[in-house]
């Protein structure tokens, strides 16, 4: 259970890191969508291993196959599965890990929930899953961008604590990938990338925050009460791997505000459509998009895998130590950036159909 | 859509602020749990209004009824329906709002969506909602002590800029009970208490952060790869009214610190358990409970509604201003201890049953 | 689990026959249609007891509250919960069966399952838990009326060897109506009658077949693979209480025929629409809707508590007699008429939405 | 949508005729369960085009790769991805379907819906499709077997007015094997294959009735109300292609019977368990399982794609005539056999993990 995700654009991932490949199944995407391998391999590019000096040098090109789902270029409307192949699979690199529990990984706790575990690599917890949700995110970018204009772009905002500051209102998606990092300002890019090479060199790690905007939203999507937009944001973002923290809007810092201070107050723009002066709803309120740009946060712990020696145990309740061997990130935050995105898409896609679900006969009918 | 929680372990609750009344159906409770109307009005008592000088005065005794799933005083495994019959509903207070948007509210929104809204209150996005998930909660809580003796307690850790320091470790649910504002440190819960009286007389609002711990959680709940744990909790959270931020262990802090800092490194036990020296897992790692504490954090925003005057615009479109007027909390926080809870407590038990469901066979027969 | 219905017309049905009542939640309604509790009276009449000499004596008026999600006779697109109190409970009719299973009943199984069951009547397992659904279905209708003017019309087609010869193209609810049987076809009706009344004397029951028929239904409702709209009205009839058998067109007949005898030919009709010369697919081919009228037959079996002396046993594993004191139907079909409808209206509602979630963006965009 | 069966044992299936490939993704599967490629395959050949003189001689070896979820040998308790590639597909056979819609069959439906379909061959109507339910249900036959010793046996009932008579107590999966037609009556198996050898030189078709027996099932699986037993078996019926009709126990004959001849009374056999001396419930009593044998009937009508000439009209809206070319079946009960094994196998192992997730707490601790 638990690997599918959205109610009506609807996608379940399945693979390991080590094993016959990773990828997923999109139930529920509308017909006729012209989508084509280049435009999923575009941003599958984006989160692949080994695509600079501060990511892991696993070398896989994650070229993806649409087994299924498109016909002729245009989508069916019917399941579309995707395959990437598992390629340059170590597995050798993790023999000790098959005995030994990496802290703060879930090596151990998959051992206590399923008495097994495919040890050969991070298996199921491995960020090579998300290879499916990106790749499923191409085409919520698509439909999103063909129906309402919506862009969603994310970026590093801050690496440890170095934080840029970054107009999510005018950012681009150029200015992202000017750099590997991530980060659309250059002068902190800069210094974010000294600082991973250093850690790196170390055997260390270190985290940070990516934030994400999405521009252009309908009005209107979002369902209360548990599906509010933001609630179903959090999952989306709390179930990538490392991550540990969820804000939208003025998210922890607006606690420190009083009410008057914090609430958006309305106006009529020159179109006659209702706006708000400021956005610290972060373009949700009650749950539902209010056609400002949508605004999160998701702060990254600092990977668990790392070359340094720590205290840890044994399958068989020995205690020991160890220094992992493998070819880990240093910093996840340059390859969460699509991860991030694609999540965004997807919870905005399924929300955009399941607008369409409810309140469109009423729009015709009542 | 959107009214529904959890997959085993399944919640849906109706009504609005302001009409016959709000409730809750819970679908797929384990039968014969000894439960009763006074174990889950205590719940509902901690969350209704008028308990205190600093929440609404909105007077509702919110007396709930079970209406079905409950026999003899044990449960049936059919569904059991609750019902809270509104009493102290004085729409003439909103008969200004049927007109005019309250500012960060979920008014706009609503009419945005549906092109209907129940005016005469906050209709389904009003904090009334909240009766049935902290009904449904009690039982939740209910059998996870008595499968697991797990306990969930939270508190107020922050008043706007009020910290308060708890060890979340050893607090409890009498020490939280024990002042209105329900922070379990008395020093500061009377500063708090000032706070939010004085800016109550302001005719503003405030916000915070609660805090919550889950102990005694078993080991192996929660499931890859959407469905993590901490995904689930993410949800839950931000599906409550005014929250803005979710946390889990070190969360954003933790993005402050290289990985050897932040890995929580295991030993064994005296009983020969596997544990962790430290905690900023937060009791989850990989989506999955490891069995030490789980602690969250949730960020609340001051309360929109406020006497204040704000700039705002009409249904019509044109720009007006609004003081609200009616009763409202100035500062959530109090009552939202028990939603917090509640929240939490929906979410462990889904996870309890749906480990039943996918491993229990494992155990016995594979 | 089990208690919920559709995926975007969803319901949630609650309560047993005995207890606080009975009711429903409708999650997912479209927003501003007209609805009033008089609309759900009038199905609701249509199924309840009493109504007739030949159905059970029970004095129930099934007289329903909208207790949420309408505001000023309009749907808010926000959960519509109905209750229905029960009166006439007369447990005492009931003291023997806490002991003794009744044969064919699902009092053993119940217990089997559970641990416990509700004895002071059938419980779950009674059919006053169709109230949900036929309340639920009134509005399902109003939908499906409104939207494409389909209409749902049921009608008794069999009594135990009484077969009545009903054209599904033309009968009409006034015809259904005109009789206590609900069997279109006057003759067929008086006969059915007698044969009732005479079972019902002899303290025995029957069954038979109800027919229902679906006009004016949009072509493309219906989901492959599983969803495919046959296997969802399947789903619908086999989960009504005493269902024993489903079929759609030529059903089990149809197996004696050959291919070339089977298929419906297609033609081109006066206003250019693709339509079929025959009906034997029953209005759906592929799982799909294709424009013809959809017909389908429910097999109900005889009613199982009867006032006829059986074999039974004890709770406690002893071997007895049961002669079933209480009120019951000695055939339900009569009843089981607006049940049918509601299920197929509950069906057809959820795919007309469920084809506006998915295929509208497309219409428009792609 | 609609591409996902089970909720606990969560099966959904990809992929149409002609193309990448078909498969499937298994979520939910208990971890630790010994299962290879080889038992998988097992029942892939049983269903596989080809097998037989009787069946669609298109040549595909349906070599099925277990991408995902296996390690070892043994289930991971996350996905199993399993995948068969497409080899056979004589899309030349198709190019005049391109144009013309084959009568009773899917062409014109999805076309309806999606404007768009893939020509090439049935595409995800095609019961190519079936093959993820087969590979799936495969796993769920070894769970149903090694945890209750459950068995699940279908043959061929009837083949267009050739009945045979079968003892589902009794029959075994030697017999259903020890001929083509999968009828376990070696007299009767051979009058039926006669016939659909007659038929297919006819460039004609036939149908039939597949039954199907569950024994050792255990008591209490199903969920009241719309997840009952018979209720998740109807649909899971009618989602297999060609199929019309579903029936069990004593189905539509069943109500020719008074109550007091149709109930099935209860005694206490030599083990103290409760049983009925007679099973005209089929197994299922209030949508639970009673522990004896499940029997279930199901019609598949025709196939659709015939040799001989019919009207039909062309994509754009003109009355033509079709013979279609291919390689069809011309009876699919020999292959459905284990289509409907598999589909009753996922009904059940789904609902055995659902009693396990809601009751087995309830066993130990209430």
């Amino acid at each position: 259970m638990g690997n599918s995700f959205g109610r009506l654009f609807r996608i379940s991932t399945f693979g390991e890191s080590h094993g016959g490949g990773v990828g997923v199944v999109v139930d529920g995407c509308p017909p006729r969508l012209e989508i084509s391998e280049e435009e999923i391999q575009f941003e599958l590019d984006r989160r692949k291993p080994g695509q600079s000096r501060i990511v892991t040098p696993r070398r896989e090109d994650d070229i993806c196959e649409i087994v299924s789902g498109v016909f002729e270029g245009k989508t069916l409307g019917t399941p579309i599965a995707i395959l990437v192949r598992n390629k340059d699979a170590r597995s050798q690199d993790y023999s000790e890990m098959s005995e030994k529990f990496r802290p703060s990984h879930a090596d151990a706790t998959y051992e206590a929930k399923y008495g097994i575990r495919n040890w050969k690599g991070g298996g199921r917890s491995s960020a090579r899953e998300t290879i499916g949700r990106v790749a499923a995110g191409a085409i919520a970018k698509k439909i999103l961008k063909s129906v309402a204009n919506t862009e969603i772009i994310g970026y590093v905002k801050r690496i440890k604590d170095i934080e840029a500051t970054i107009d999510p209102d005018t950012v681009t998606l150029d200015e992202v990938e000017s750099n590997i990092v991530r980060c659309p300002s250059a002068a902190d890019a800069e210094k974010m990338i000294e600082l991973i090479d250093r850690i790196r060199r170390d055997k260390d790690s270190i985290g940070g925050v990516v934030e994400c905007v999405a521009r252009n939203v309908p009005k209107g999507l979002g369902e209360p009460v548990f599906d509010k937009l933001e609630a179903e944001l959090a999952k989306a973002m709390l179930s990538l791997p490392a991550s540990k923290g969820f804000e939208i809007g003025s998210g922890f810092a607006g606690t420190l505000l009083t009410g008057s201070e914090h609430n958006d107050e309305y106006y009529i723009d020159e179109s006659g459509d209702i706006r708000t002066t400021t956005n610290r709803s972060g373009g949700i309120q009650g749950g539902i998009s209010n056609g400002e740009n949508i605004i999160i946060r998701v702060a990254f712990k600092p990977t668990a895998t790392i070359g340094k020696e720590q205290k840890t145990v044994t399958k068989t309740g020995e205690e020991t130590t160890l220094a992992a061997k493998g070819r880990h990130d240093p910093c996840v935050l340059p390859r969460a950036v699509p991860m991030v995105e694609a999540m965004m898409a997807l919870v905005l896609c399924d929300h955009l159909l399941r607008y369409q679900g409810q309140c469109t006969v009423s729009d015709r009918f009542f």
